[in-house]
């Protein structure tokens, strides 16, 4: 009794059908609409069918996937998808899963070549940022989590949560929030200072507050820098944030989710000045890498203190000089999981494909591209810029003659609706300045010029017509 | 400019050749070694390559992988691994995985196909575990993780983590631990209860543990039970320790890696009594049910307390009643991560074509086999069981006449080294009574009883060699 399959041949020629859909998915991926709907007795179906006891053949599980799953993706591996912050993917990431899929290599520790790429991705990124050899580093999931283990390393080495100060922007993403509750951080601890007209943390506020608690008895212990916030993709000023580090001993962190990736654009990289004396970085490979998700990293400039945060003794998981228990420092001690998949092959397949030259132009033409339709926005009549586009990210809104307040944020937001249903494009909506506004974010490989043009012209055709129908 | 190839068919061909040697990797598995060491030279060229910042054709990247990965996995696919507690995987994981890769799908939240399948997966788990239809759950990368989160979630239900108390067992995995360490409970929260003669907690020193807890004025406020512990495969009394949770008002959370899928054995599902009544348990799909790196789940009873323990507001985050930005409640409050693979699909797969009985039936037989060889060790002249086999784990020791001491700790540690280095099985080591024993972990559906013979066999030739070569 086993779970392989009982006919090879006949398993093999089912995979390799799943492969070729697999792959058109990719390919003929434009003719398709970004996103539908789930039919509502799809839906119903999928919520009330039981556990199967019995088996199915793989061939009409698959069948099922093809019917029921695969046509409702979320759409971001589309060329108009420029909703939140989500990577495209590519076809050599399919062929990397597959195979770390066979090889299903456990890379929480012992002796093994999974082990050994991982370690090569994260030294490579070690260096990229210019962290020192003492450097550490751990894979996780994505940058919410990364945030979460490298508070846990930074209250180790600011002495625990209690009569601390955290400090980060106003705007700093809201896995922060979570990584201090998830850590045990009294609520209130998170001081957010208020941010400057480029959406930066304002240095005179910080400077103001940190004064304040050490009048207070409070002791400063940690700023959280963002590189690349959510709605302006902004960069804090990481070299003032450093000296301030230095001057209060404190621990600067920095959620780089998709920003930290700018250190491969030579036309982007000086907004990460500093990034070389940050103690300790969250960063997202399956945003502007594409690389399929989930993968982020944690990197830790100190990693005795990183080891220090998590390391435990455990008499089944002794490590031994040599032999398949061997492979000394596990990865385990760097982090909360003890079972590791093998998320370092693709990331390793993607940089040695793409090189890390192609990924950094790729990031610098989203830019472009977001720079493009900025200045189509402030040259319409019907739309205006909410935010200056400072990198990859274009907030606005559509806004007819003679239209505000709270009825013009529901228009906004039909809009963005009205563009998904209709399968042409999907953009998010967040709130700038109390407002509801579009927000196209670009981390996409595969969006063209003439895409962004097409999307333009829908978001326009669809402000008129909702607007001339009452809508909402 | 994309990452996508500029020849489609090319790549085609490549991804099948991958897929070609993917697939003949675990059909051909039982003629390779279990496990082989990473040879020095590549060691040190992985270690000090530099990152490319050029492209290099995806054919050579596979090729790559095939010549200087793929040879040195962990070793846990072949029959013939029982080294802690790892899967085998499975071919039609490969399948699953290719298309989740494809689809790319974010599963923090938004209304899509992705979505719905985890609902579903968790729905069934929730069913199969008696949890209340108001019961939430969250796949996420292992049970350590799911600890951690479940530790977080009664955290917030039980008051903080000031002056209370949390129970386990001592031979509770160490995960607990790090979760504790992780959530900011102070250091010496943790009461690790002795265990009976079964390795289960022992209810009166338990009982006795929380009067003393009482009278100083500490709160009991959390009890950690073990389905499956790591060196005896012991299950602690869910209904005795639930009695508890109702009497003194506690959260009663079930670390159940491996152990928690017995519930799908019907010989062994009594083991789990009570498993109905606990308020948080977490467990593994990558073990007893083989699905592909990385896979658990945390479930919790009162939906409502899982939510309240991580959701939060964001304007860029906001879900709308339909459309993609619908789907609510979005699995990102449920956790930590905000961008979250599709790891649903390779369970569903799995449940879908093996169904629960045929899983539990392999589950039945691992645990026979164990018991098999534990006779044979029992009957043995030369080795002795360390601990009584109650489920899947064998702990012994290779025992010749006239050995003892450190001596014999360090011949039983070179026996597992020997075997692994020679390529025929991986067994771990652990602590039992302070001496270094042997451990076989049947977590295997490729593991035949020739298998075990042969292993036993090679343990007593290795034994027997080392020990007359004077070794250690």
């Amino acid at each position: 009794m086993t779970l392989d399959p009982r006919d090879w041949p006949a398993f093999r020629k089912l995979a390799h059908e799943a492969l070729d859909v697999a792959i058109d998915y990719v390919e003929d991926i434009r003719e398709r609409p970004v996103w539908q709907p789930i039919p509502d007795d799809l839906r119903a179906a999928l919520r009330t069918a039981a556990m199967p006891t019995e088996p199915t053949p793989l061939t009409a599980v698959f069948e099922e996937f093809r019917e029921t799953i695969l046509p409702y993706a979320t759409g971001n591996v589309h060329p108009r998808f420029y909703g939140w912050v989500h990577g495209s993917g590519t076809p050599s990431g399919i062929v990397a899963d597959l195979l770390a899929s066979a090889m299903n290599a456990n890379v929480g520790g012992r002796d093994h070549g999974a082990v050994e790429i991982e370690r090569q991705v994260l030294r490579w990124c070690c260096d990229l940022f210019g962290f020192p050899p003492e450097a550490s580093g751990l894979l996780v999931t994505g940058t919410s989590l990364a945030n979460a283990l490298g508070i846990a390393v930074a209250r180790g080495a600011t002495g625990g949560t209690e009569r601390r100060a955290v400090y980060a922007s106003a705007t700093a993403h809201n896995s922060i929030d979570k990584a201090l509750r998830l850590c045990g951080y009294p609520s209130g601890t998170l001081r957010k200072i208020p941010v400057d007209e480029f959406d930066r943390i304002d240095l005179a506020a910080l400077d103001a507050q940190i004064a304040i608690d050490r009048a207070a008895g409070v002791v400063p212990a940690i700023m959280v820098a963002s590189a690349g916030t959510v709605d302006a993709g902004a960069f804090d000023d990481l070299q003032a944030l450093a000296d301030r580090r230095d001057a209060h001993d404190m621990w600067l962190h920095v959620d780089g989710a998709f920003g930290a990736l700018v250190i491969l654009a030579p036309t982007l990289r000086d907004r990460l000045a500093g990034i070389d004396r940050v103690d300790s970085l969250a960063f997202d490979f399956h945003k502007w890498m594409h690389v399929p998700y989930d993968a982020g990293a944690l990197l830790v400039r100190d990693g005795a203190k990183h080891r220090a945060a998590f390391a435990t003794a455990a008499s089944y998981l002794k490590s031994t000089a040599r032999g398949i228990a061997g492979g000394a420092p596990w990865f385990t001690d760097f982090g909360i999981d003890l079972s590791r998949g093998f998320r370092a092959l693709k990331i390793w397949f993607a940089i040695k494909e793409f090189g890390t030259k192609q990924i950094g132009a790729l990031i610098e033409e989203n830019c472009a591209q977001a720079a493009r339709l900025g200045e189509r926005i402030a040259a319409s009549e019907v739309c205006e810029l909410s935010l200056p586009v400072q990198l990859n990210i274009v907030c606005f809104r559509y806004r007819p003659p003679g239209l505000g307040g709270p009825a013009l944020d529901a228009l906004n937001e039909a809009i963005a609706l009205d563009l998904a249903e209709s399968g042409i494009a999907v953009v998010s909506t967040t709130a700038v300045g109390g407002r509801r506004v579009l927000r196209v974010n670009l981390t996409n490989h595969r969006t063209t010029d003439a895409d962004l043009a097409r999307t333009f012209e829908a978001i326009c055709e669809a402000g008129a017509r909702l607007a001339s129908a009452g809508v909402p």
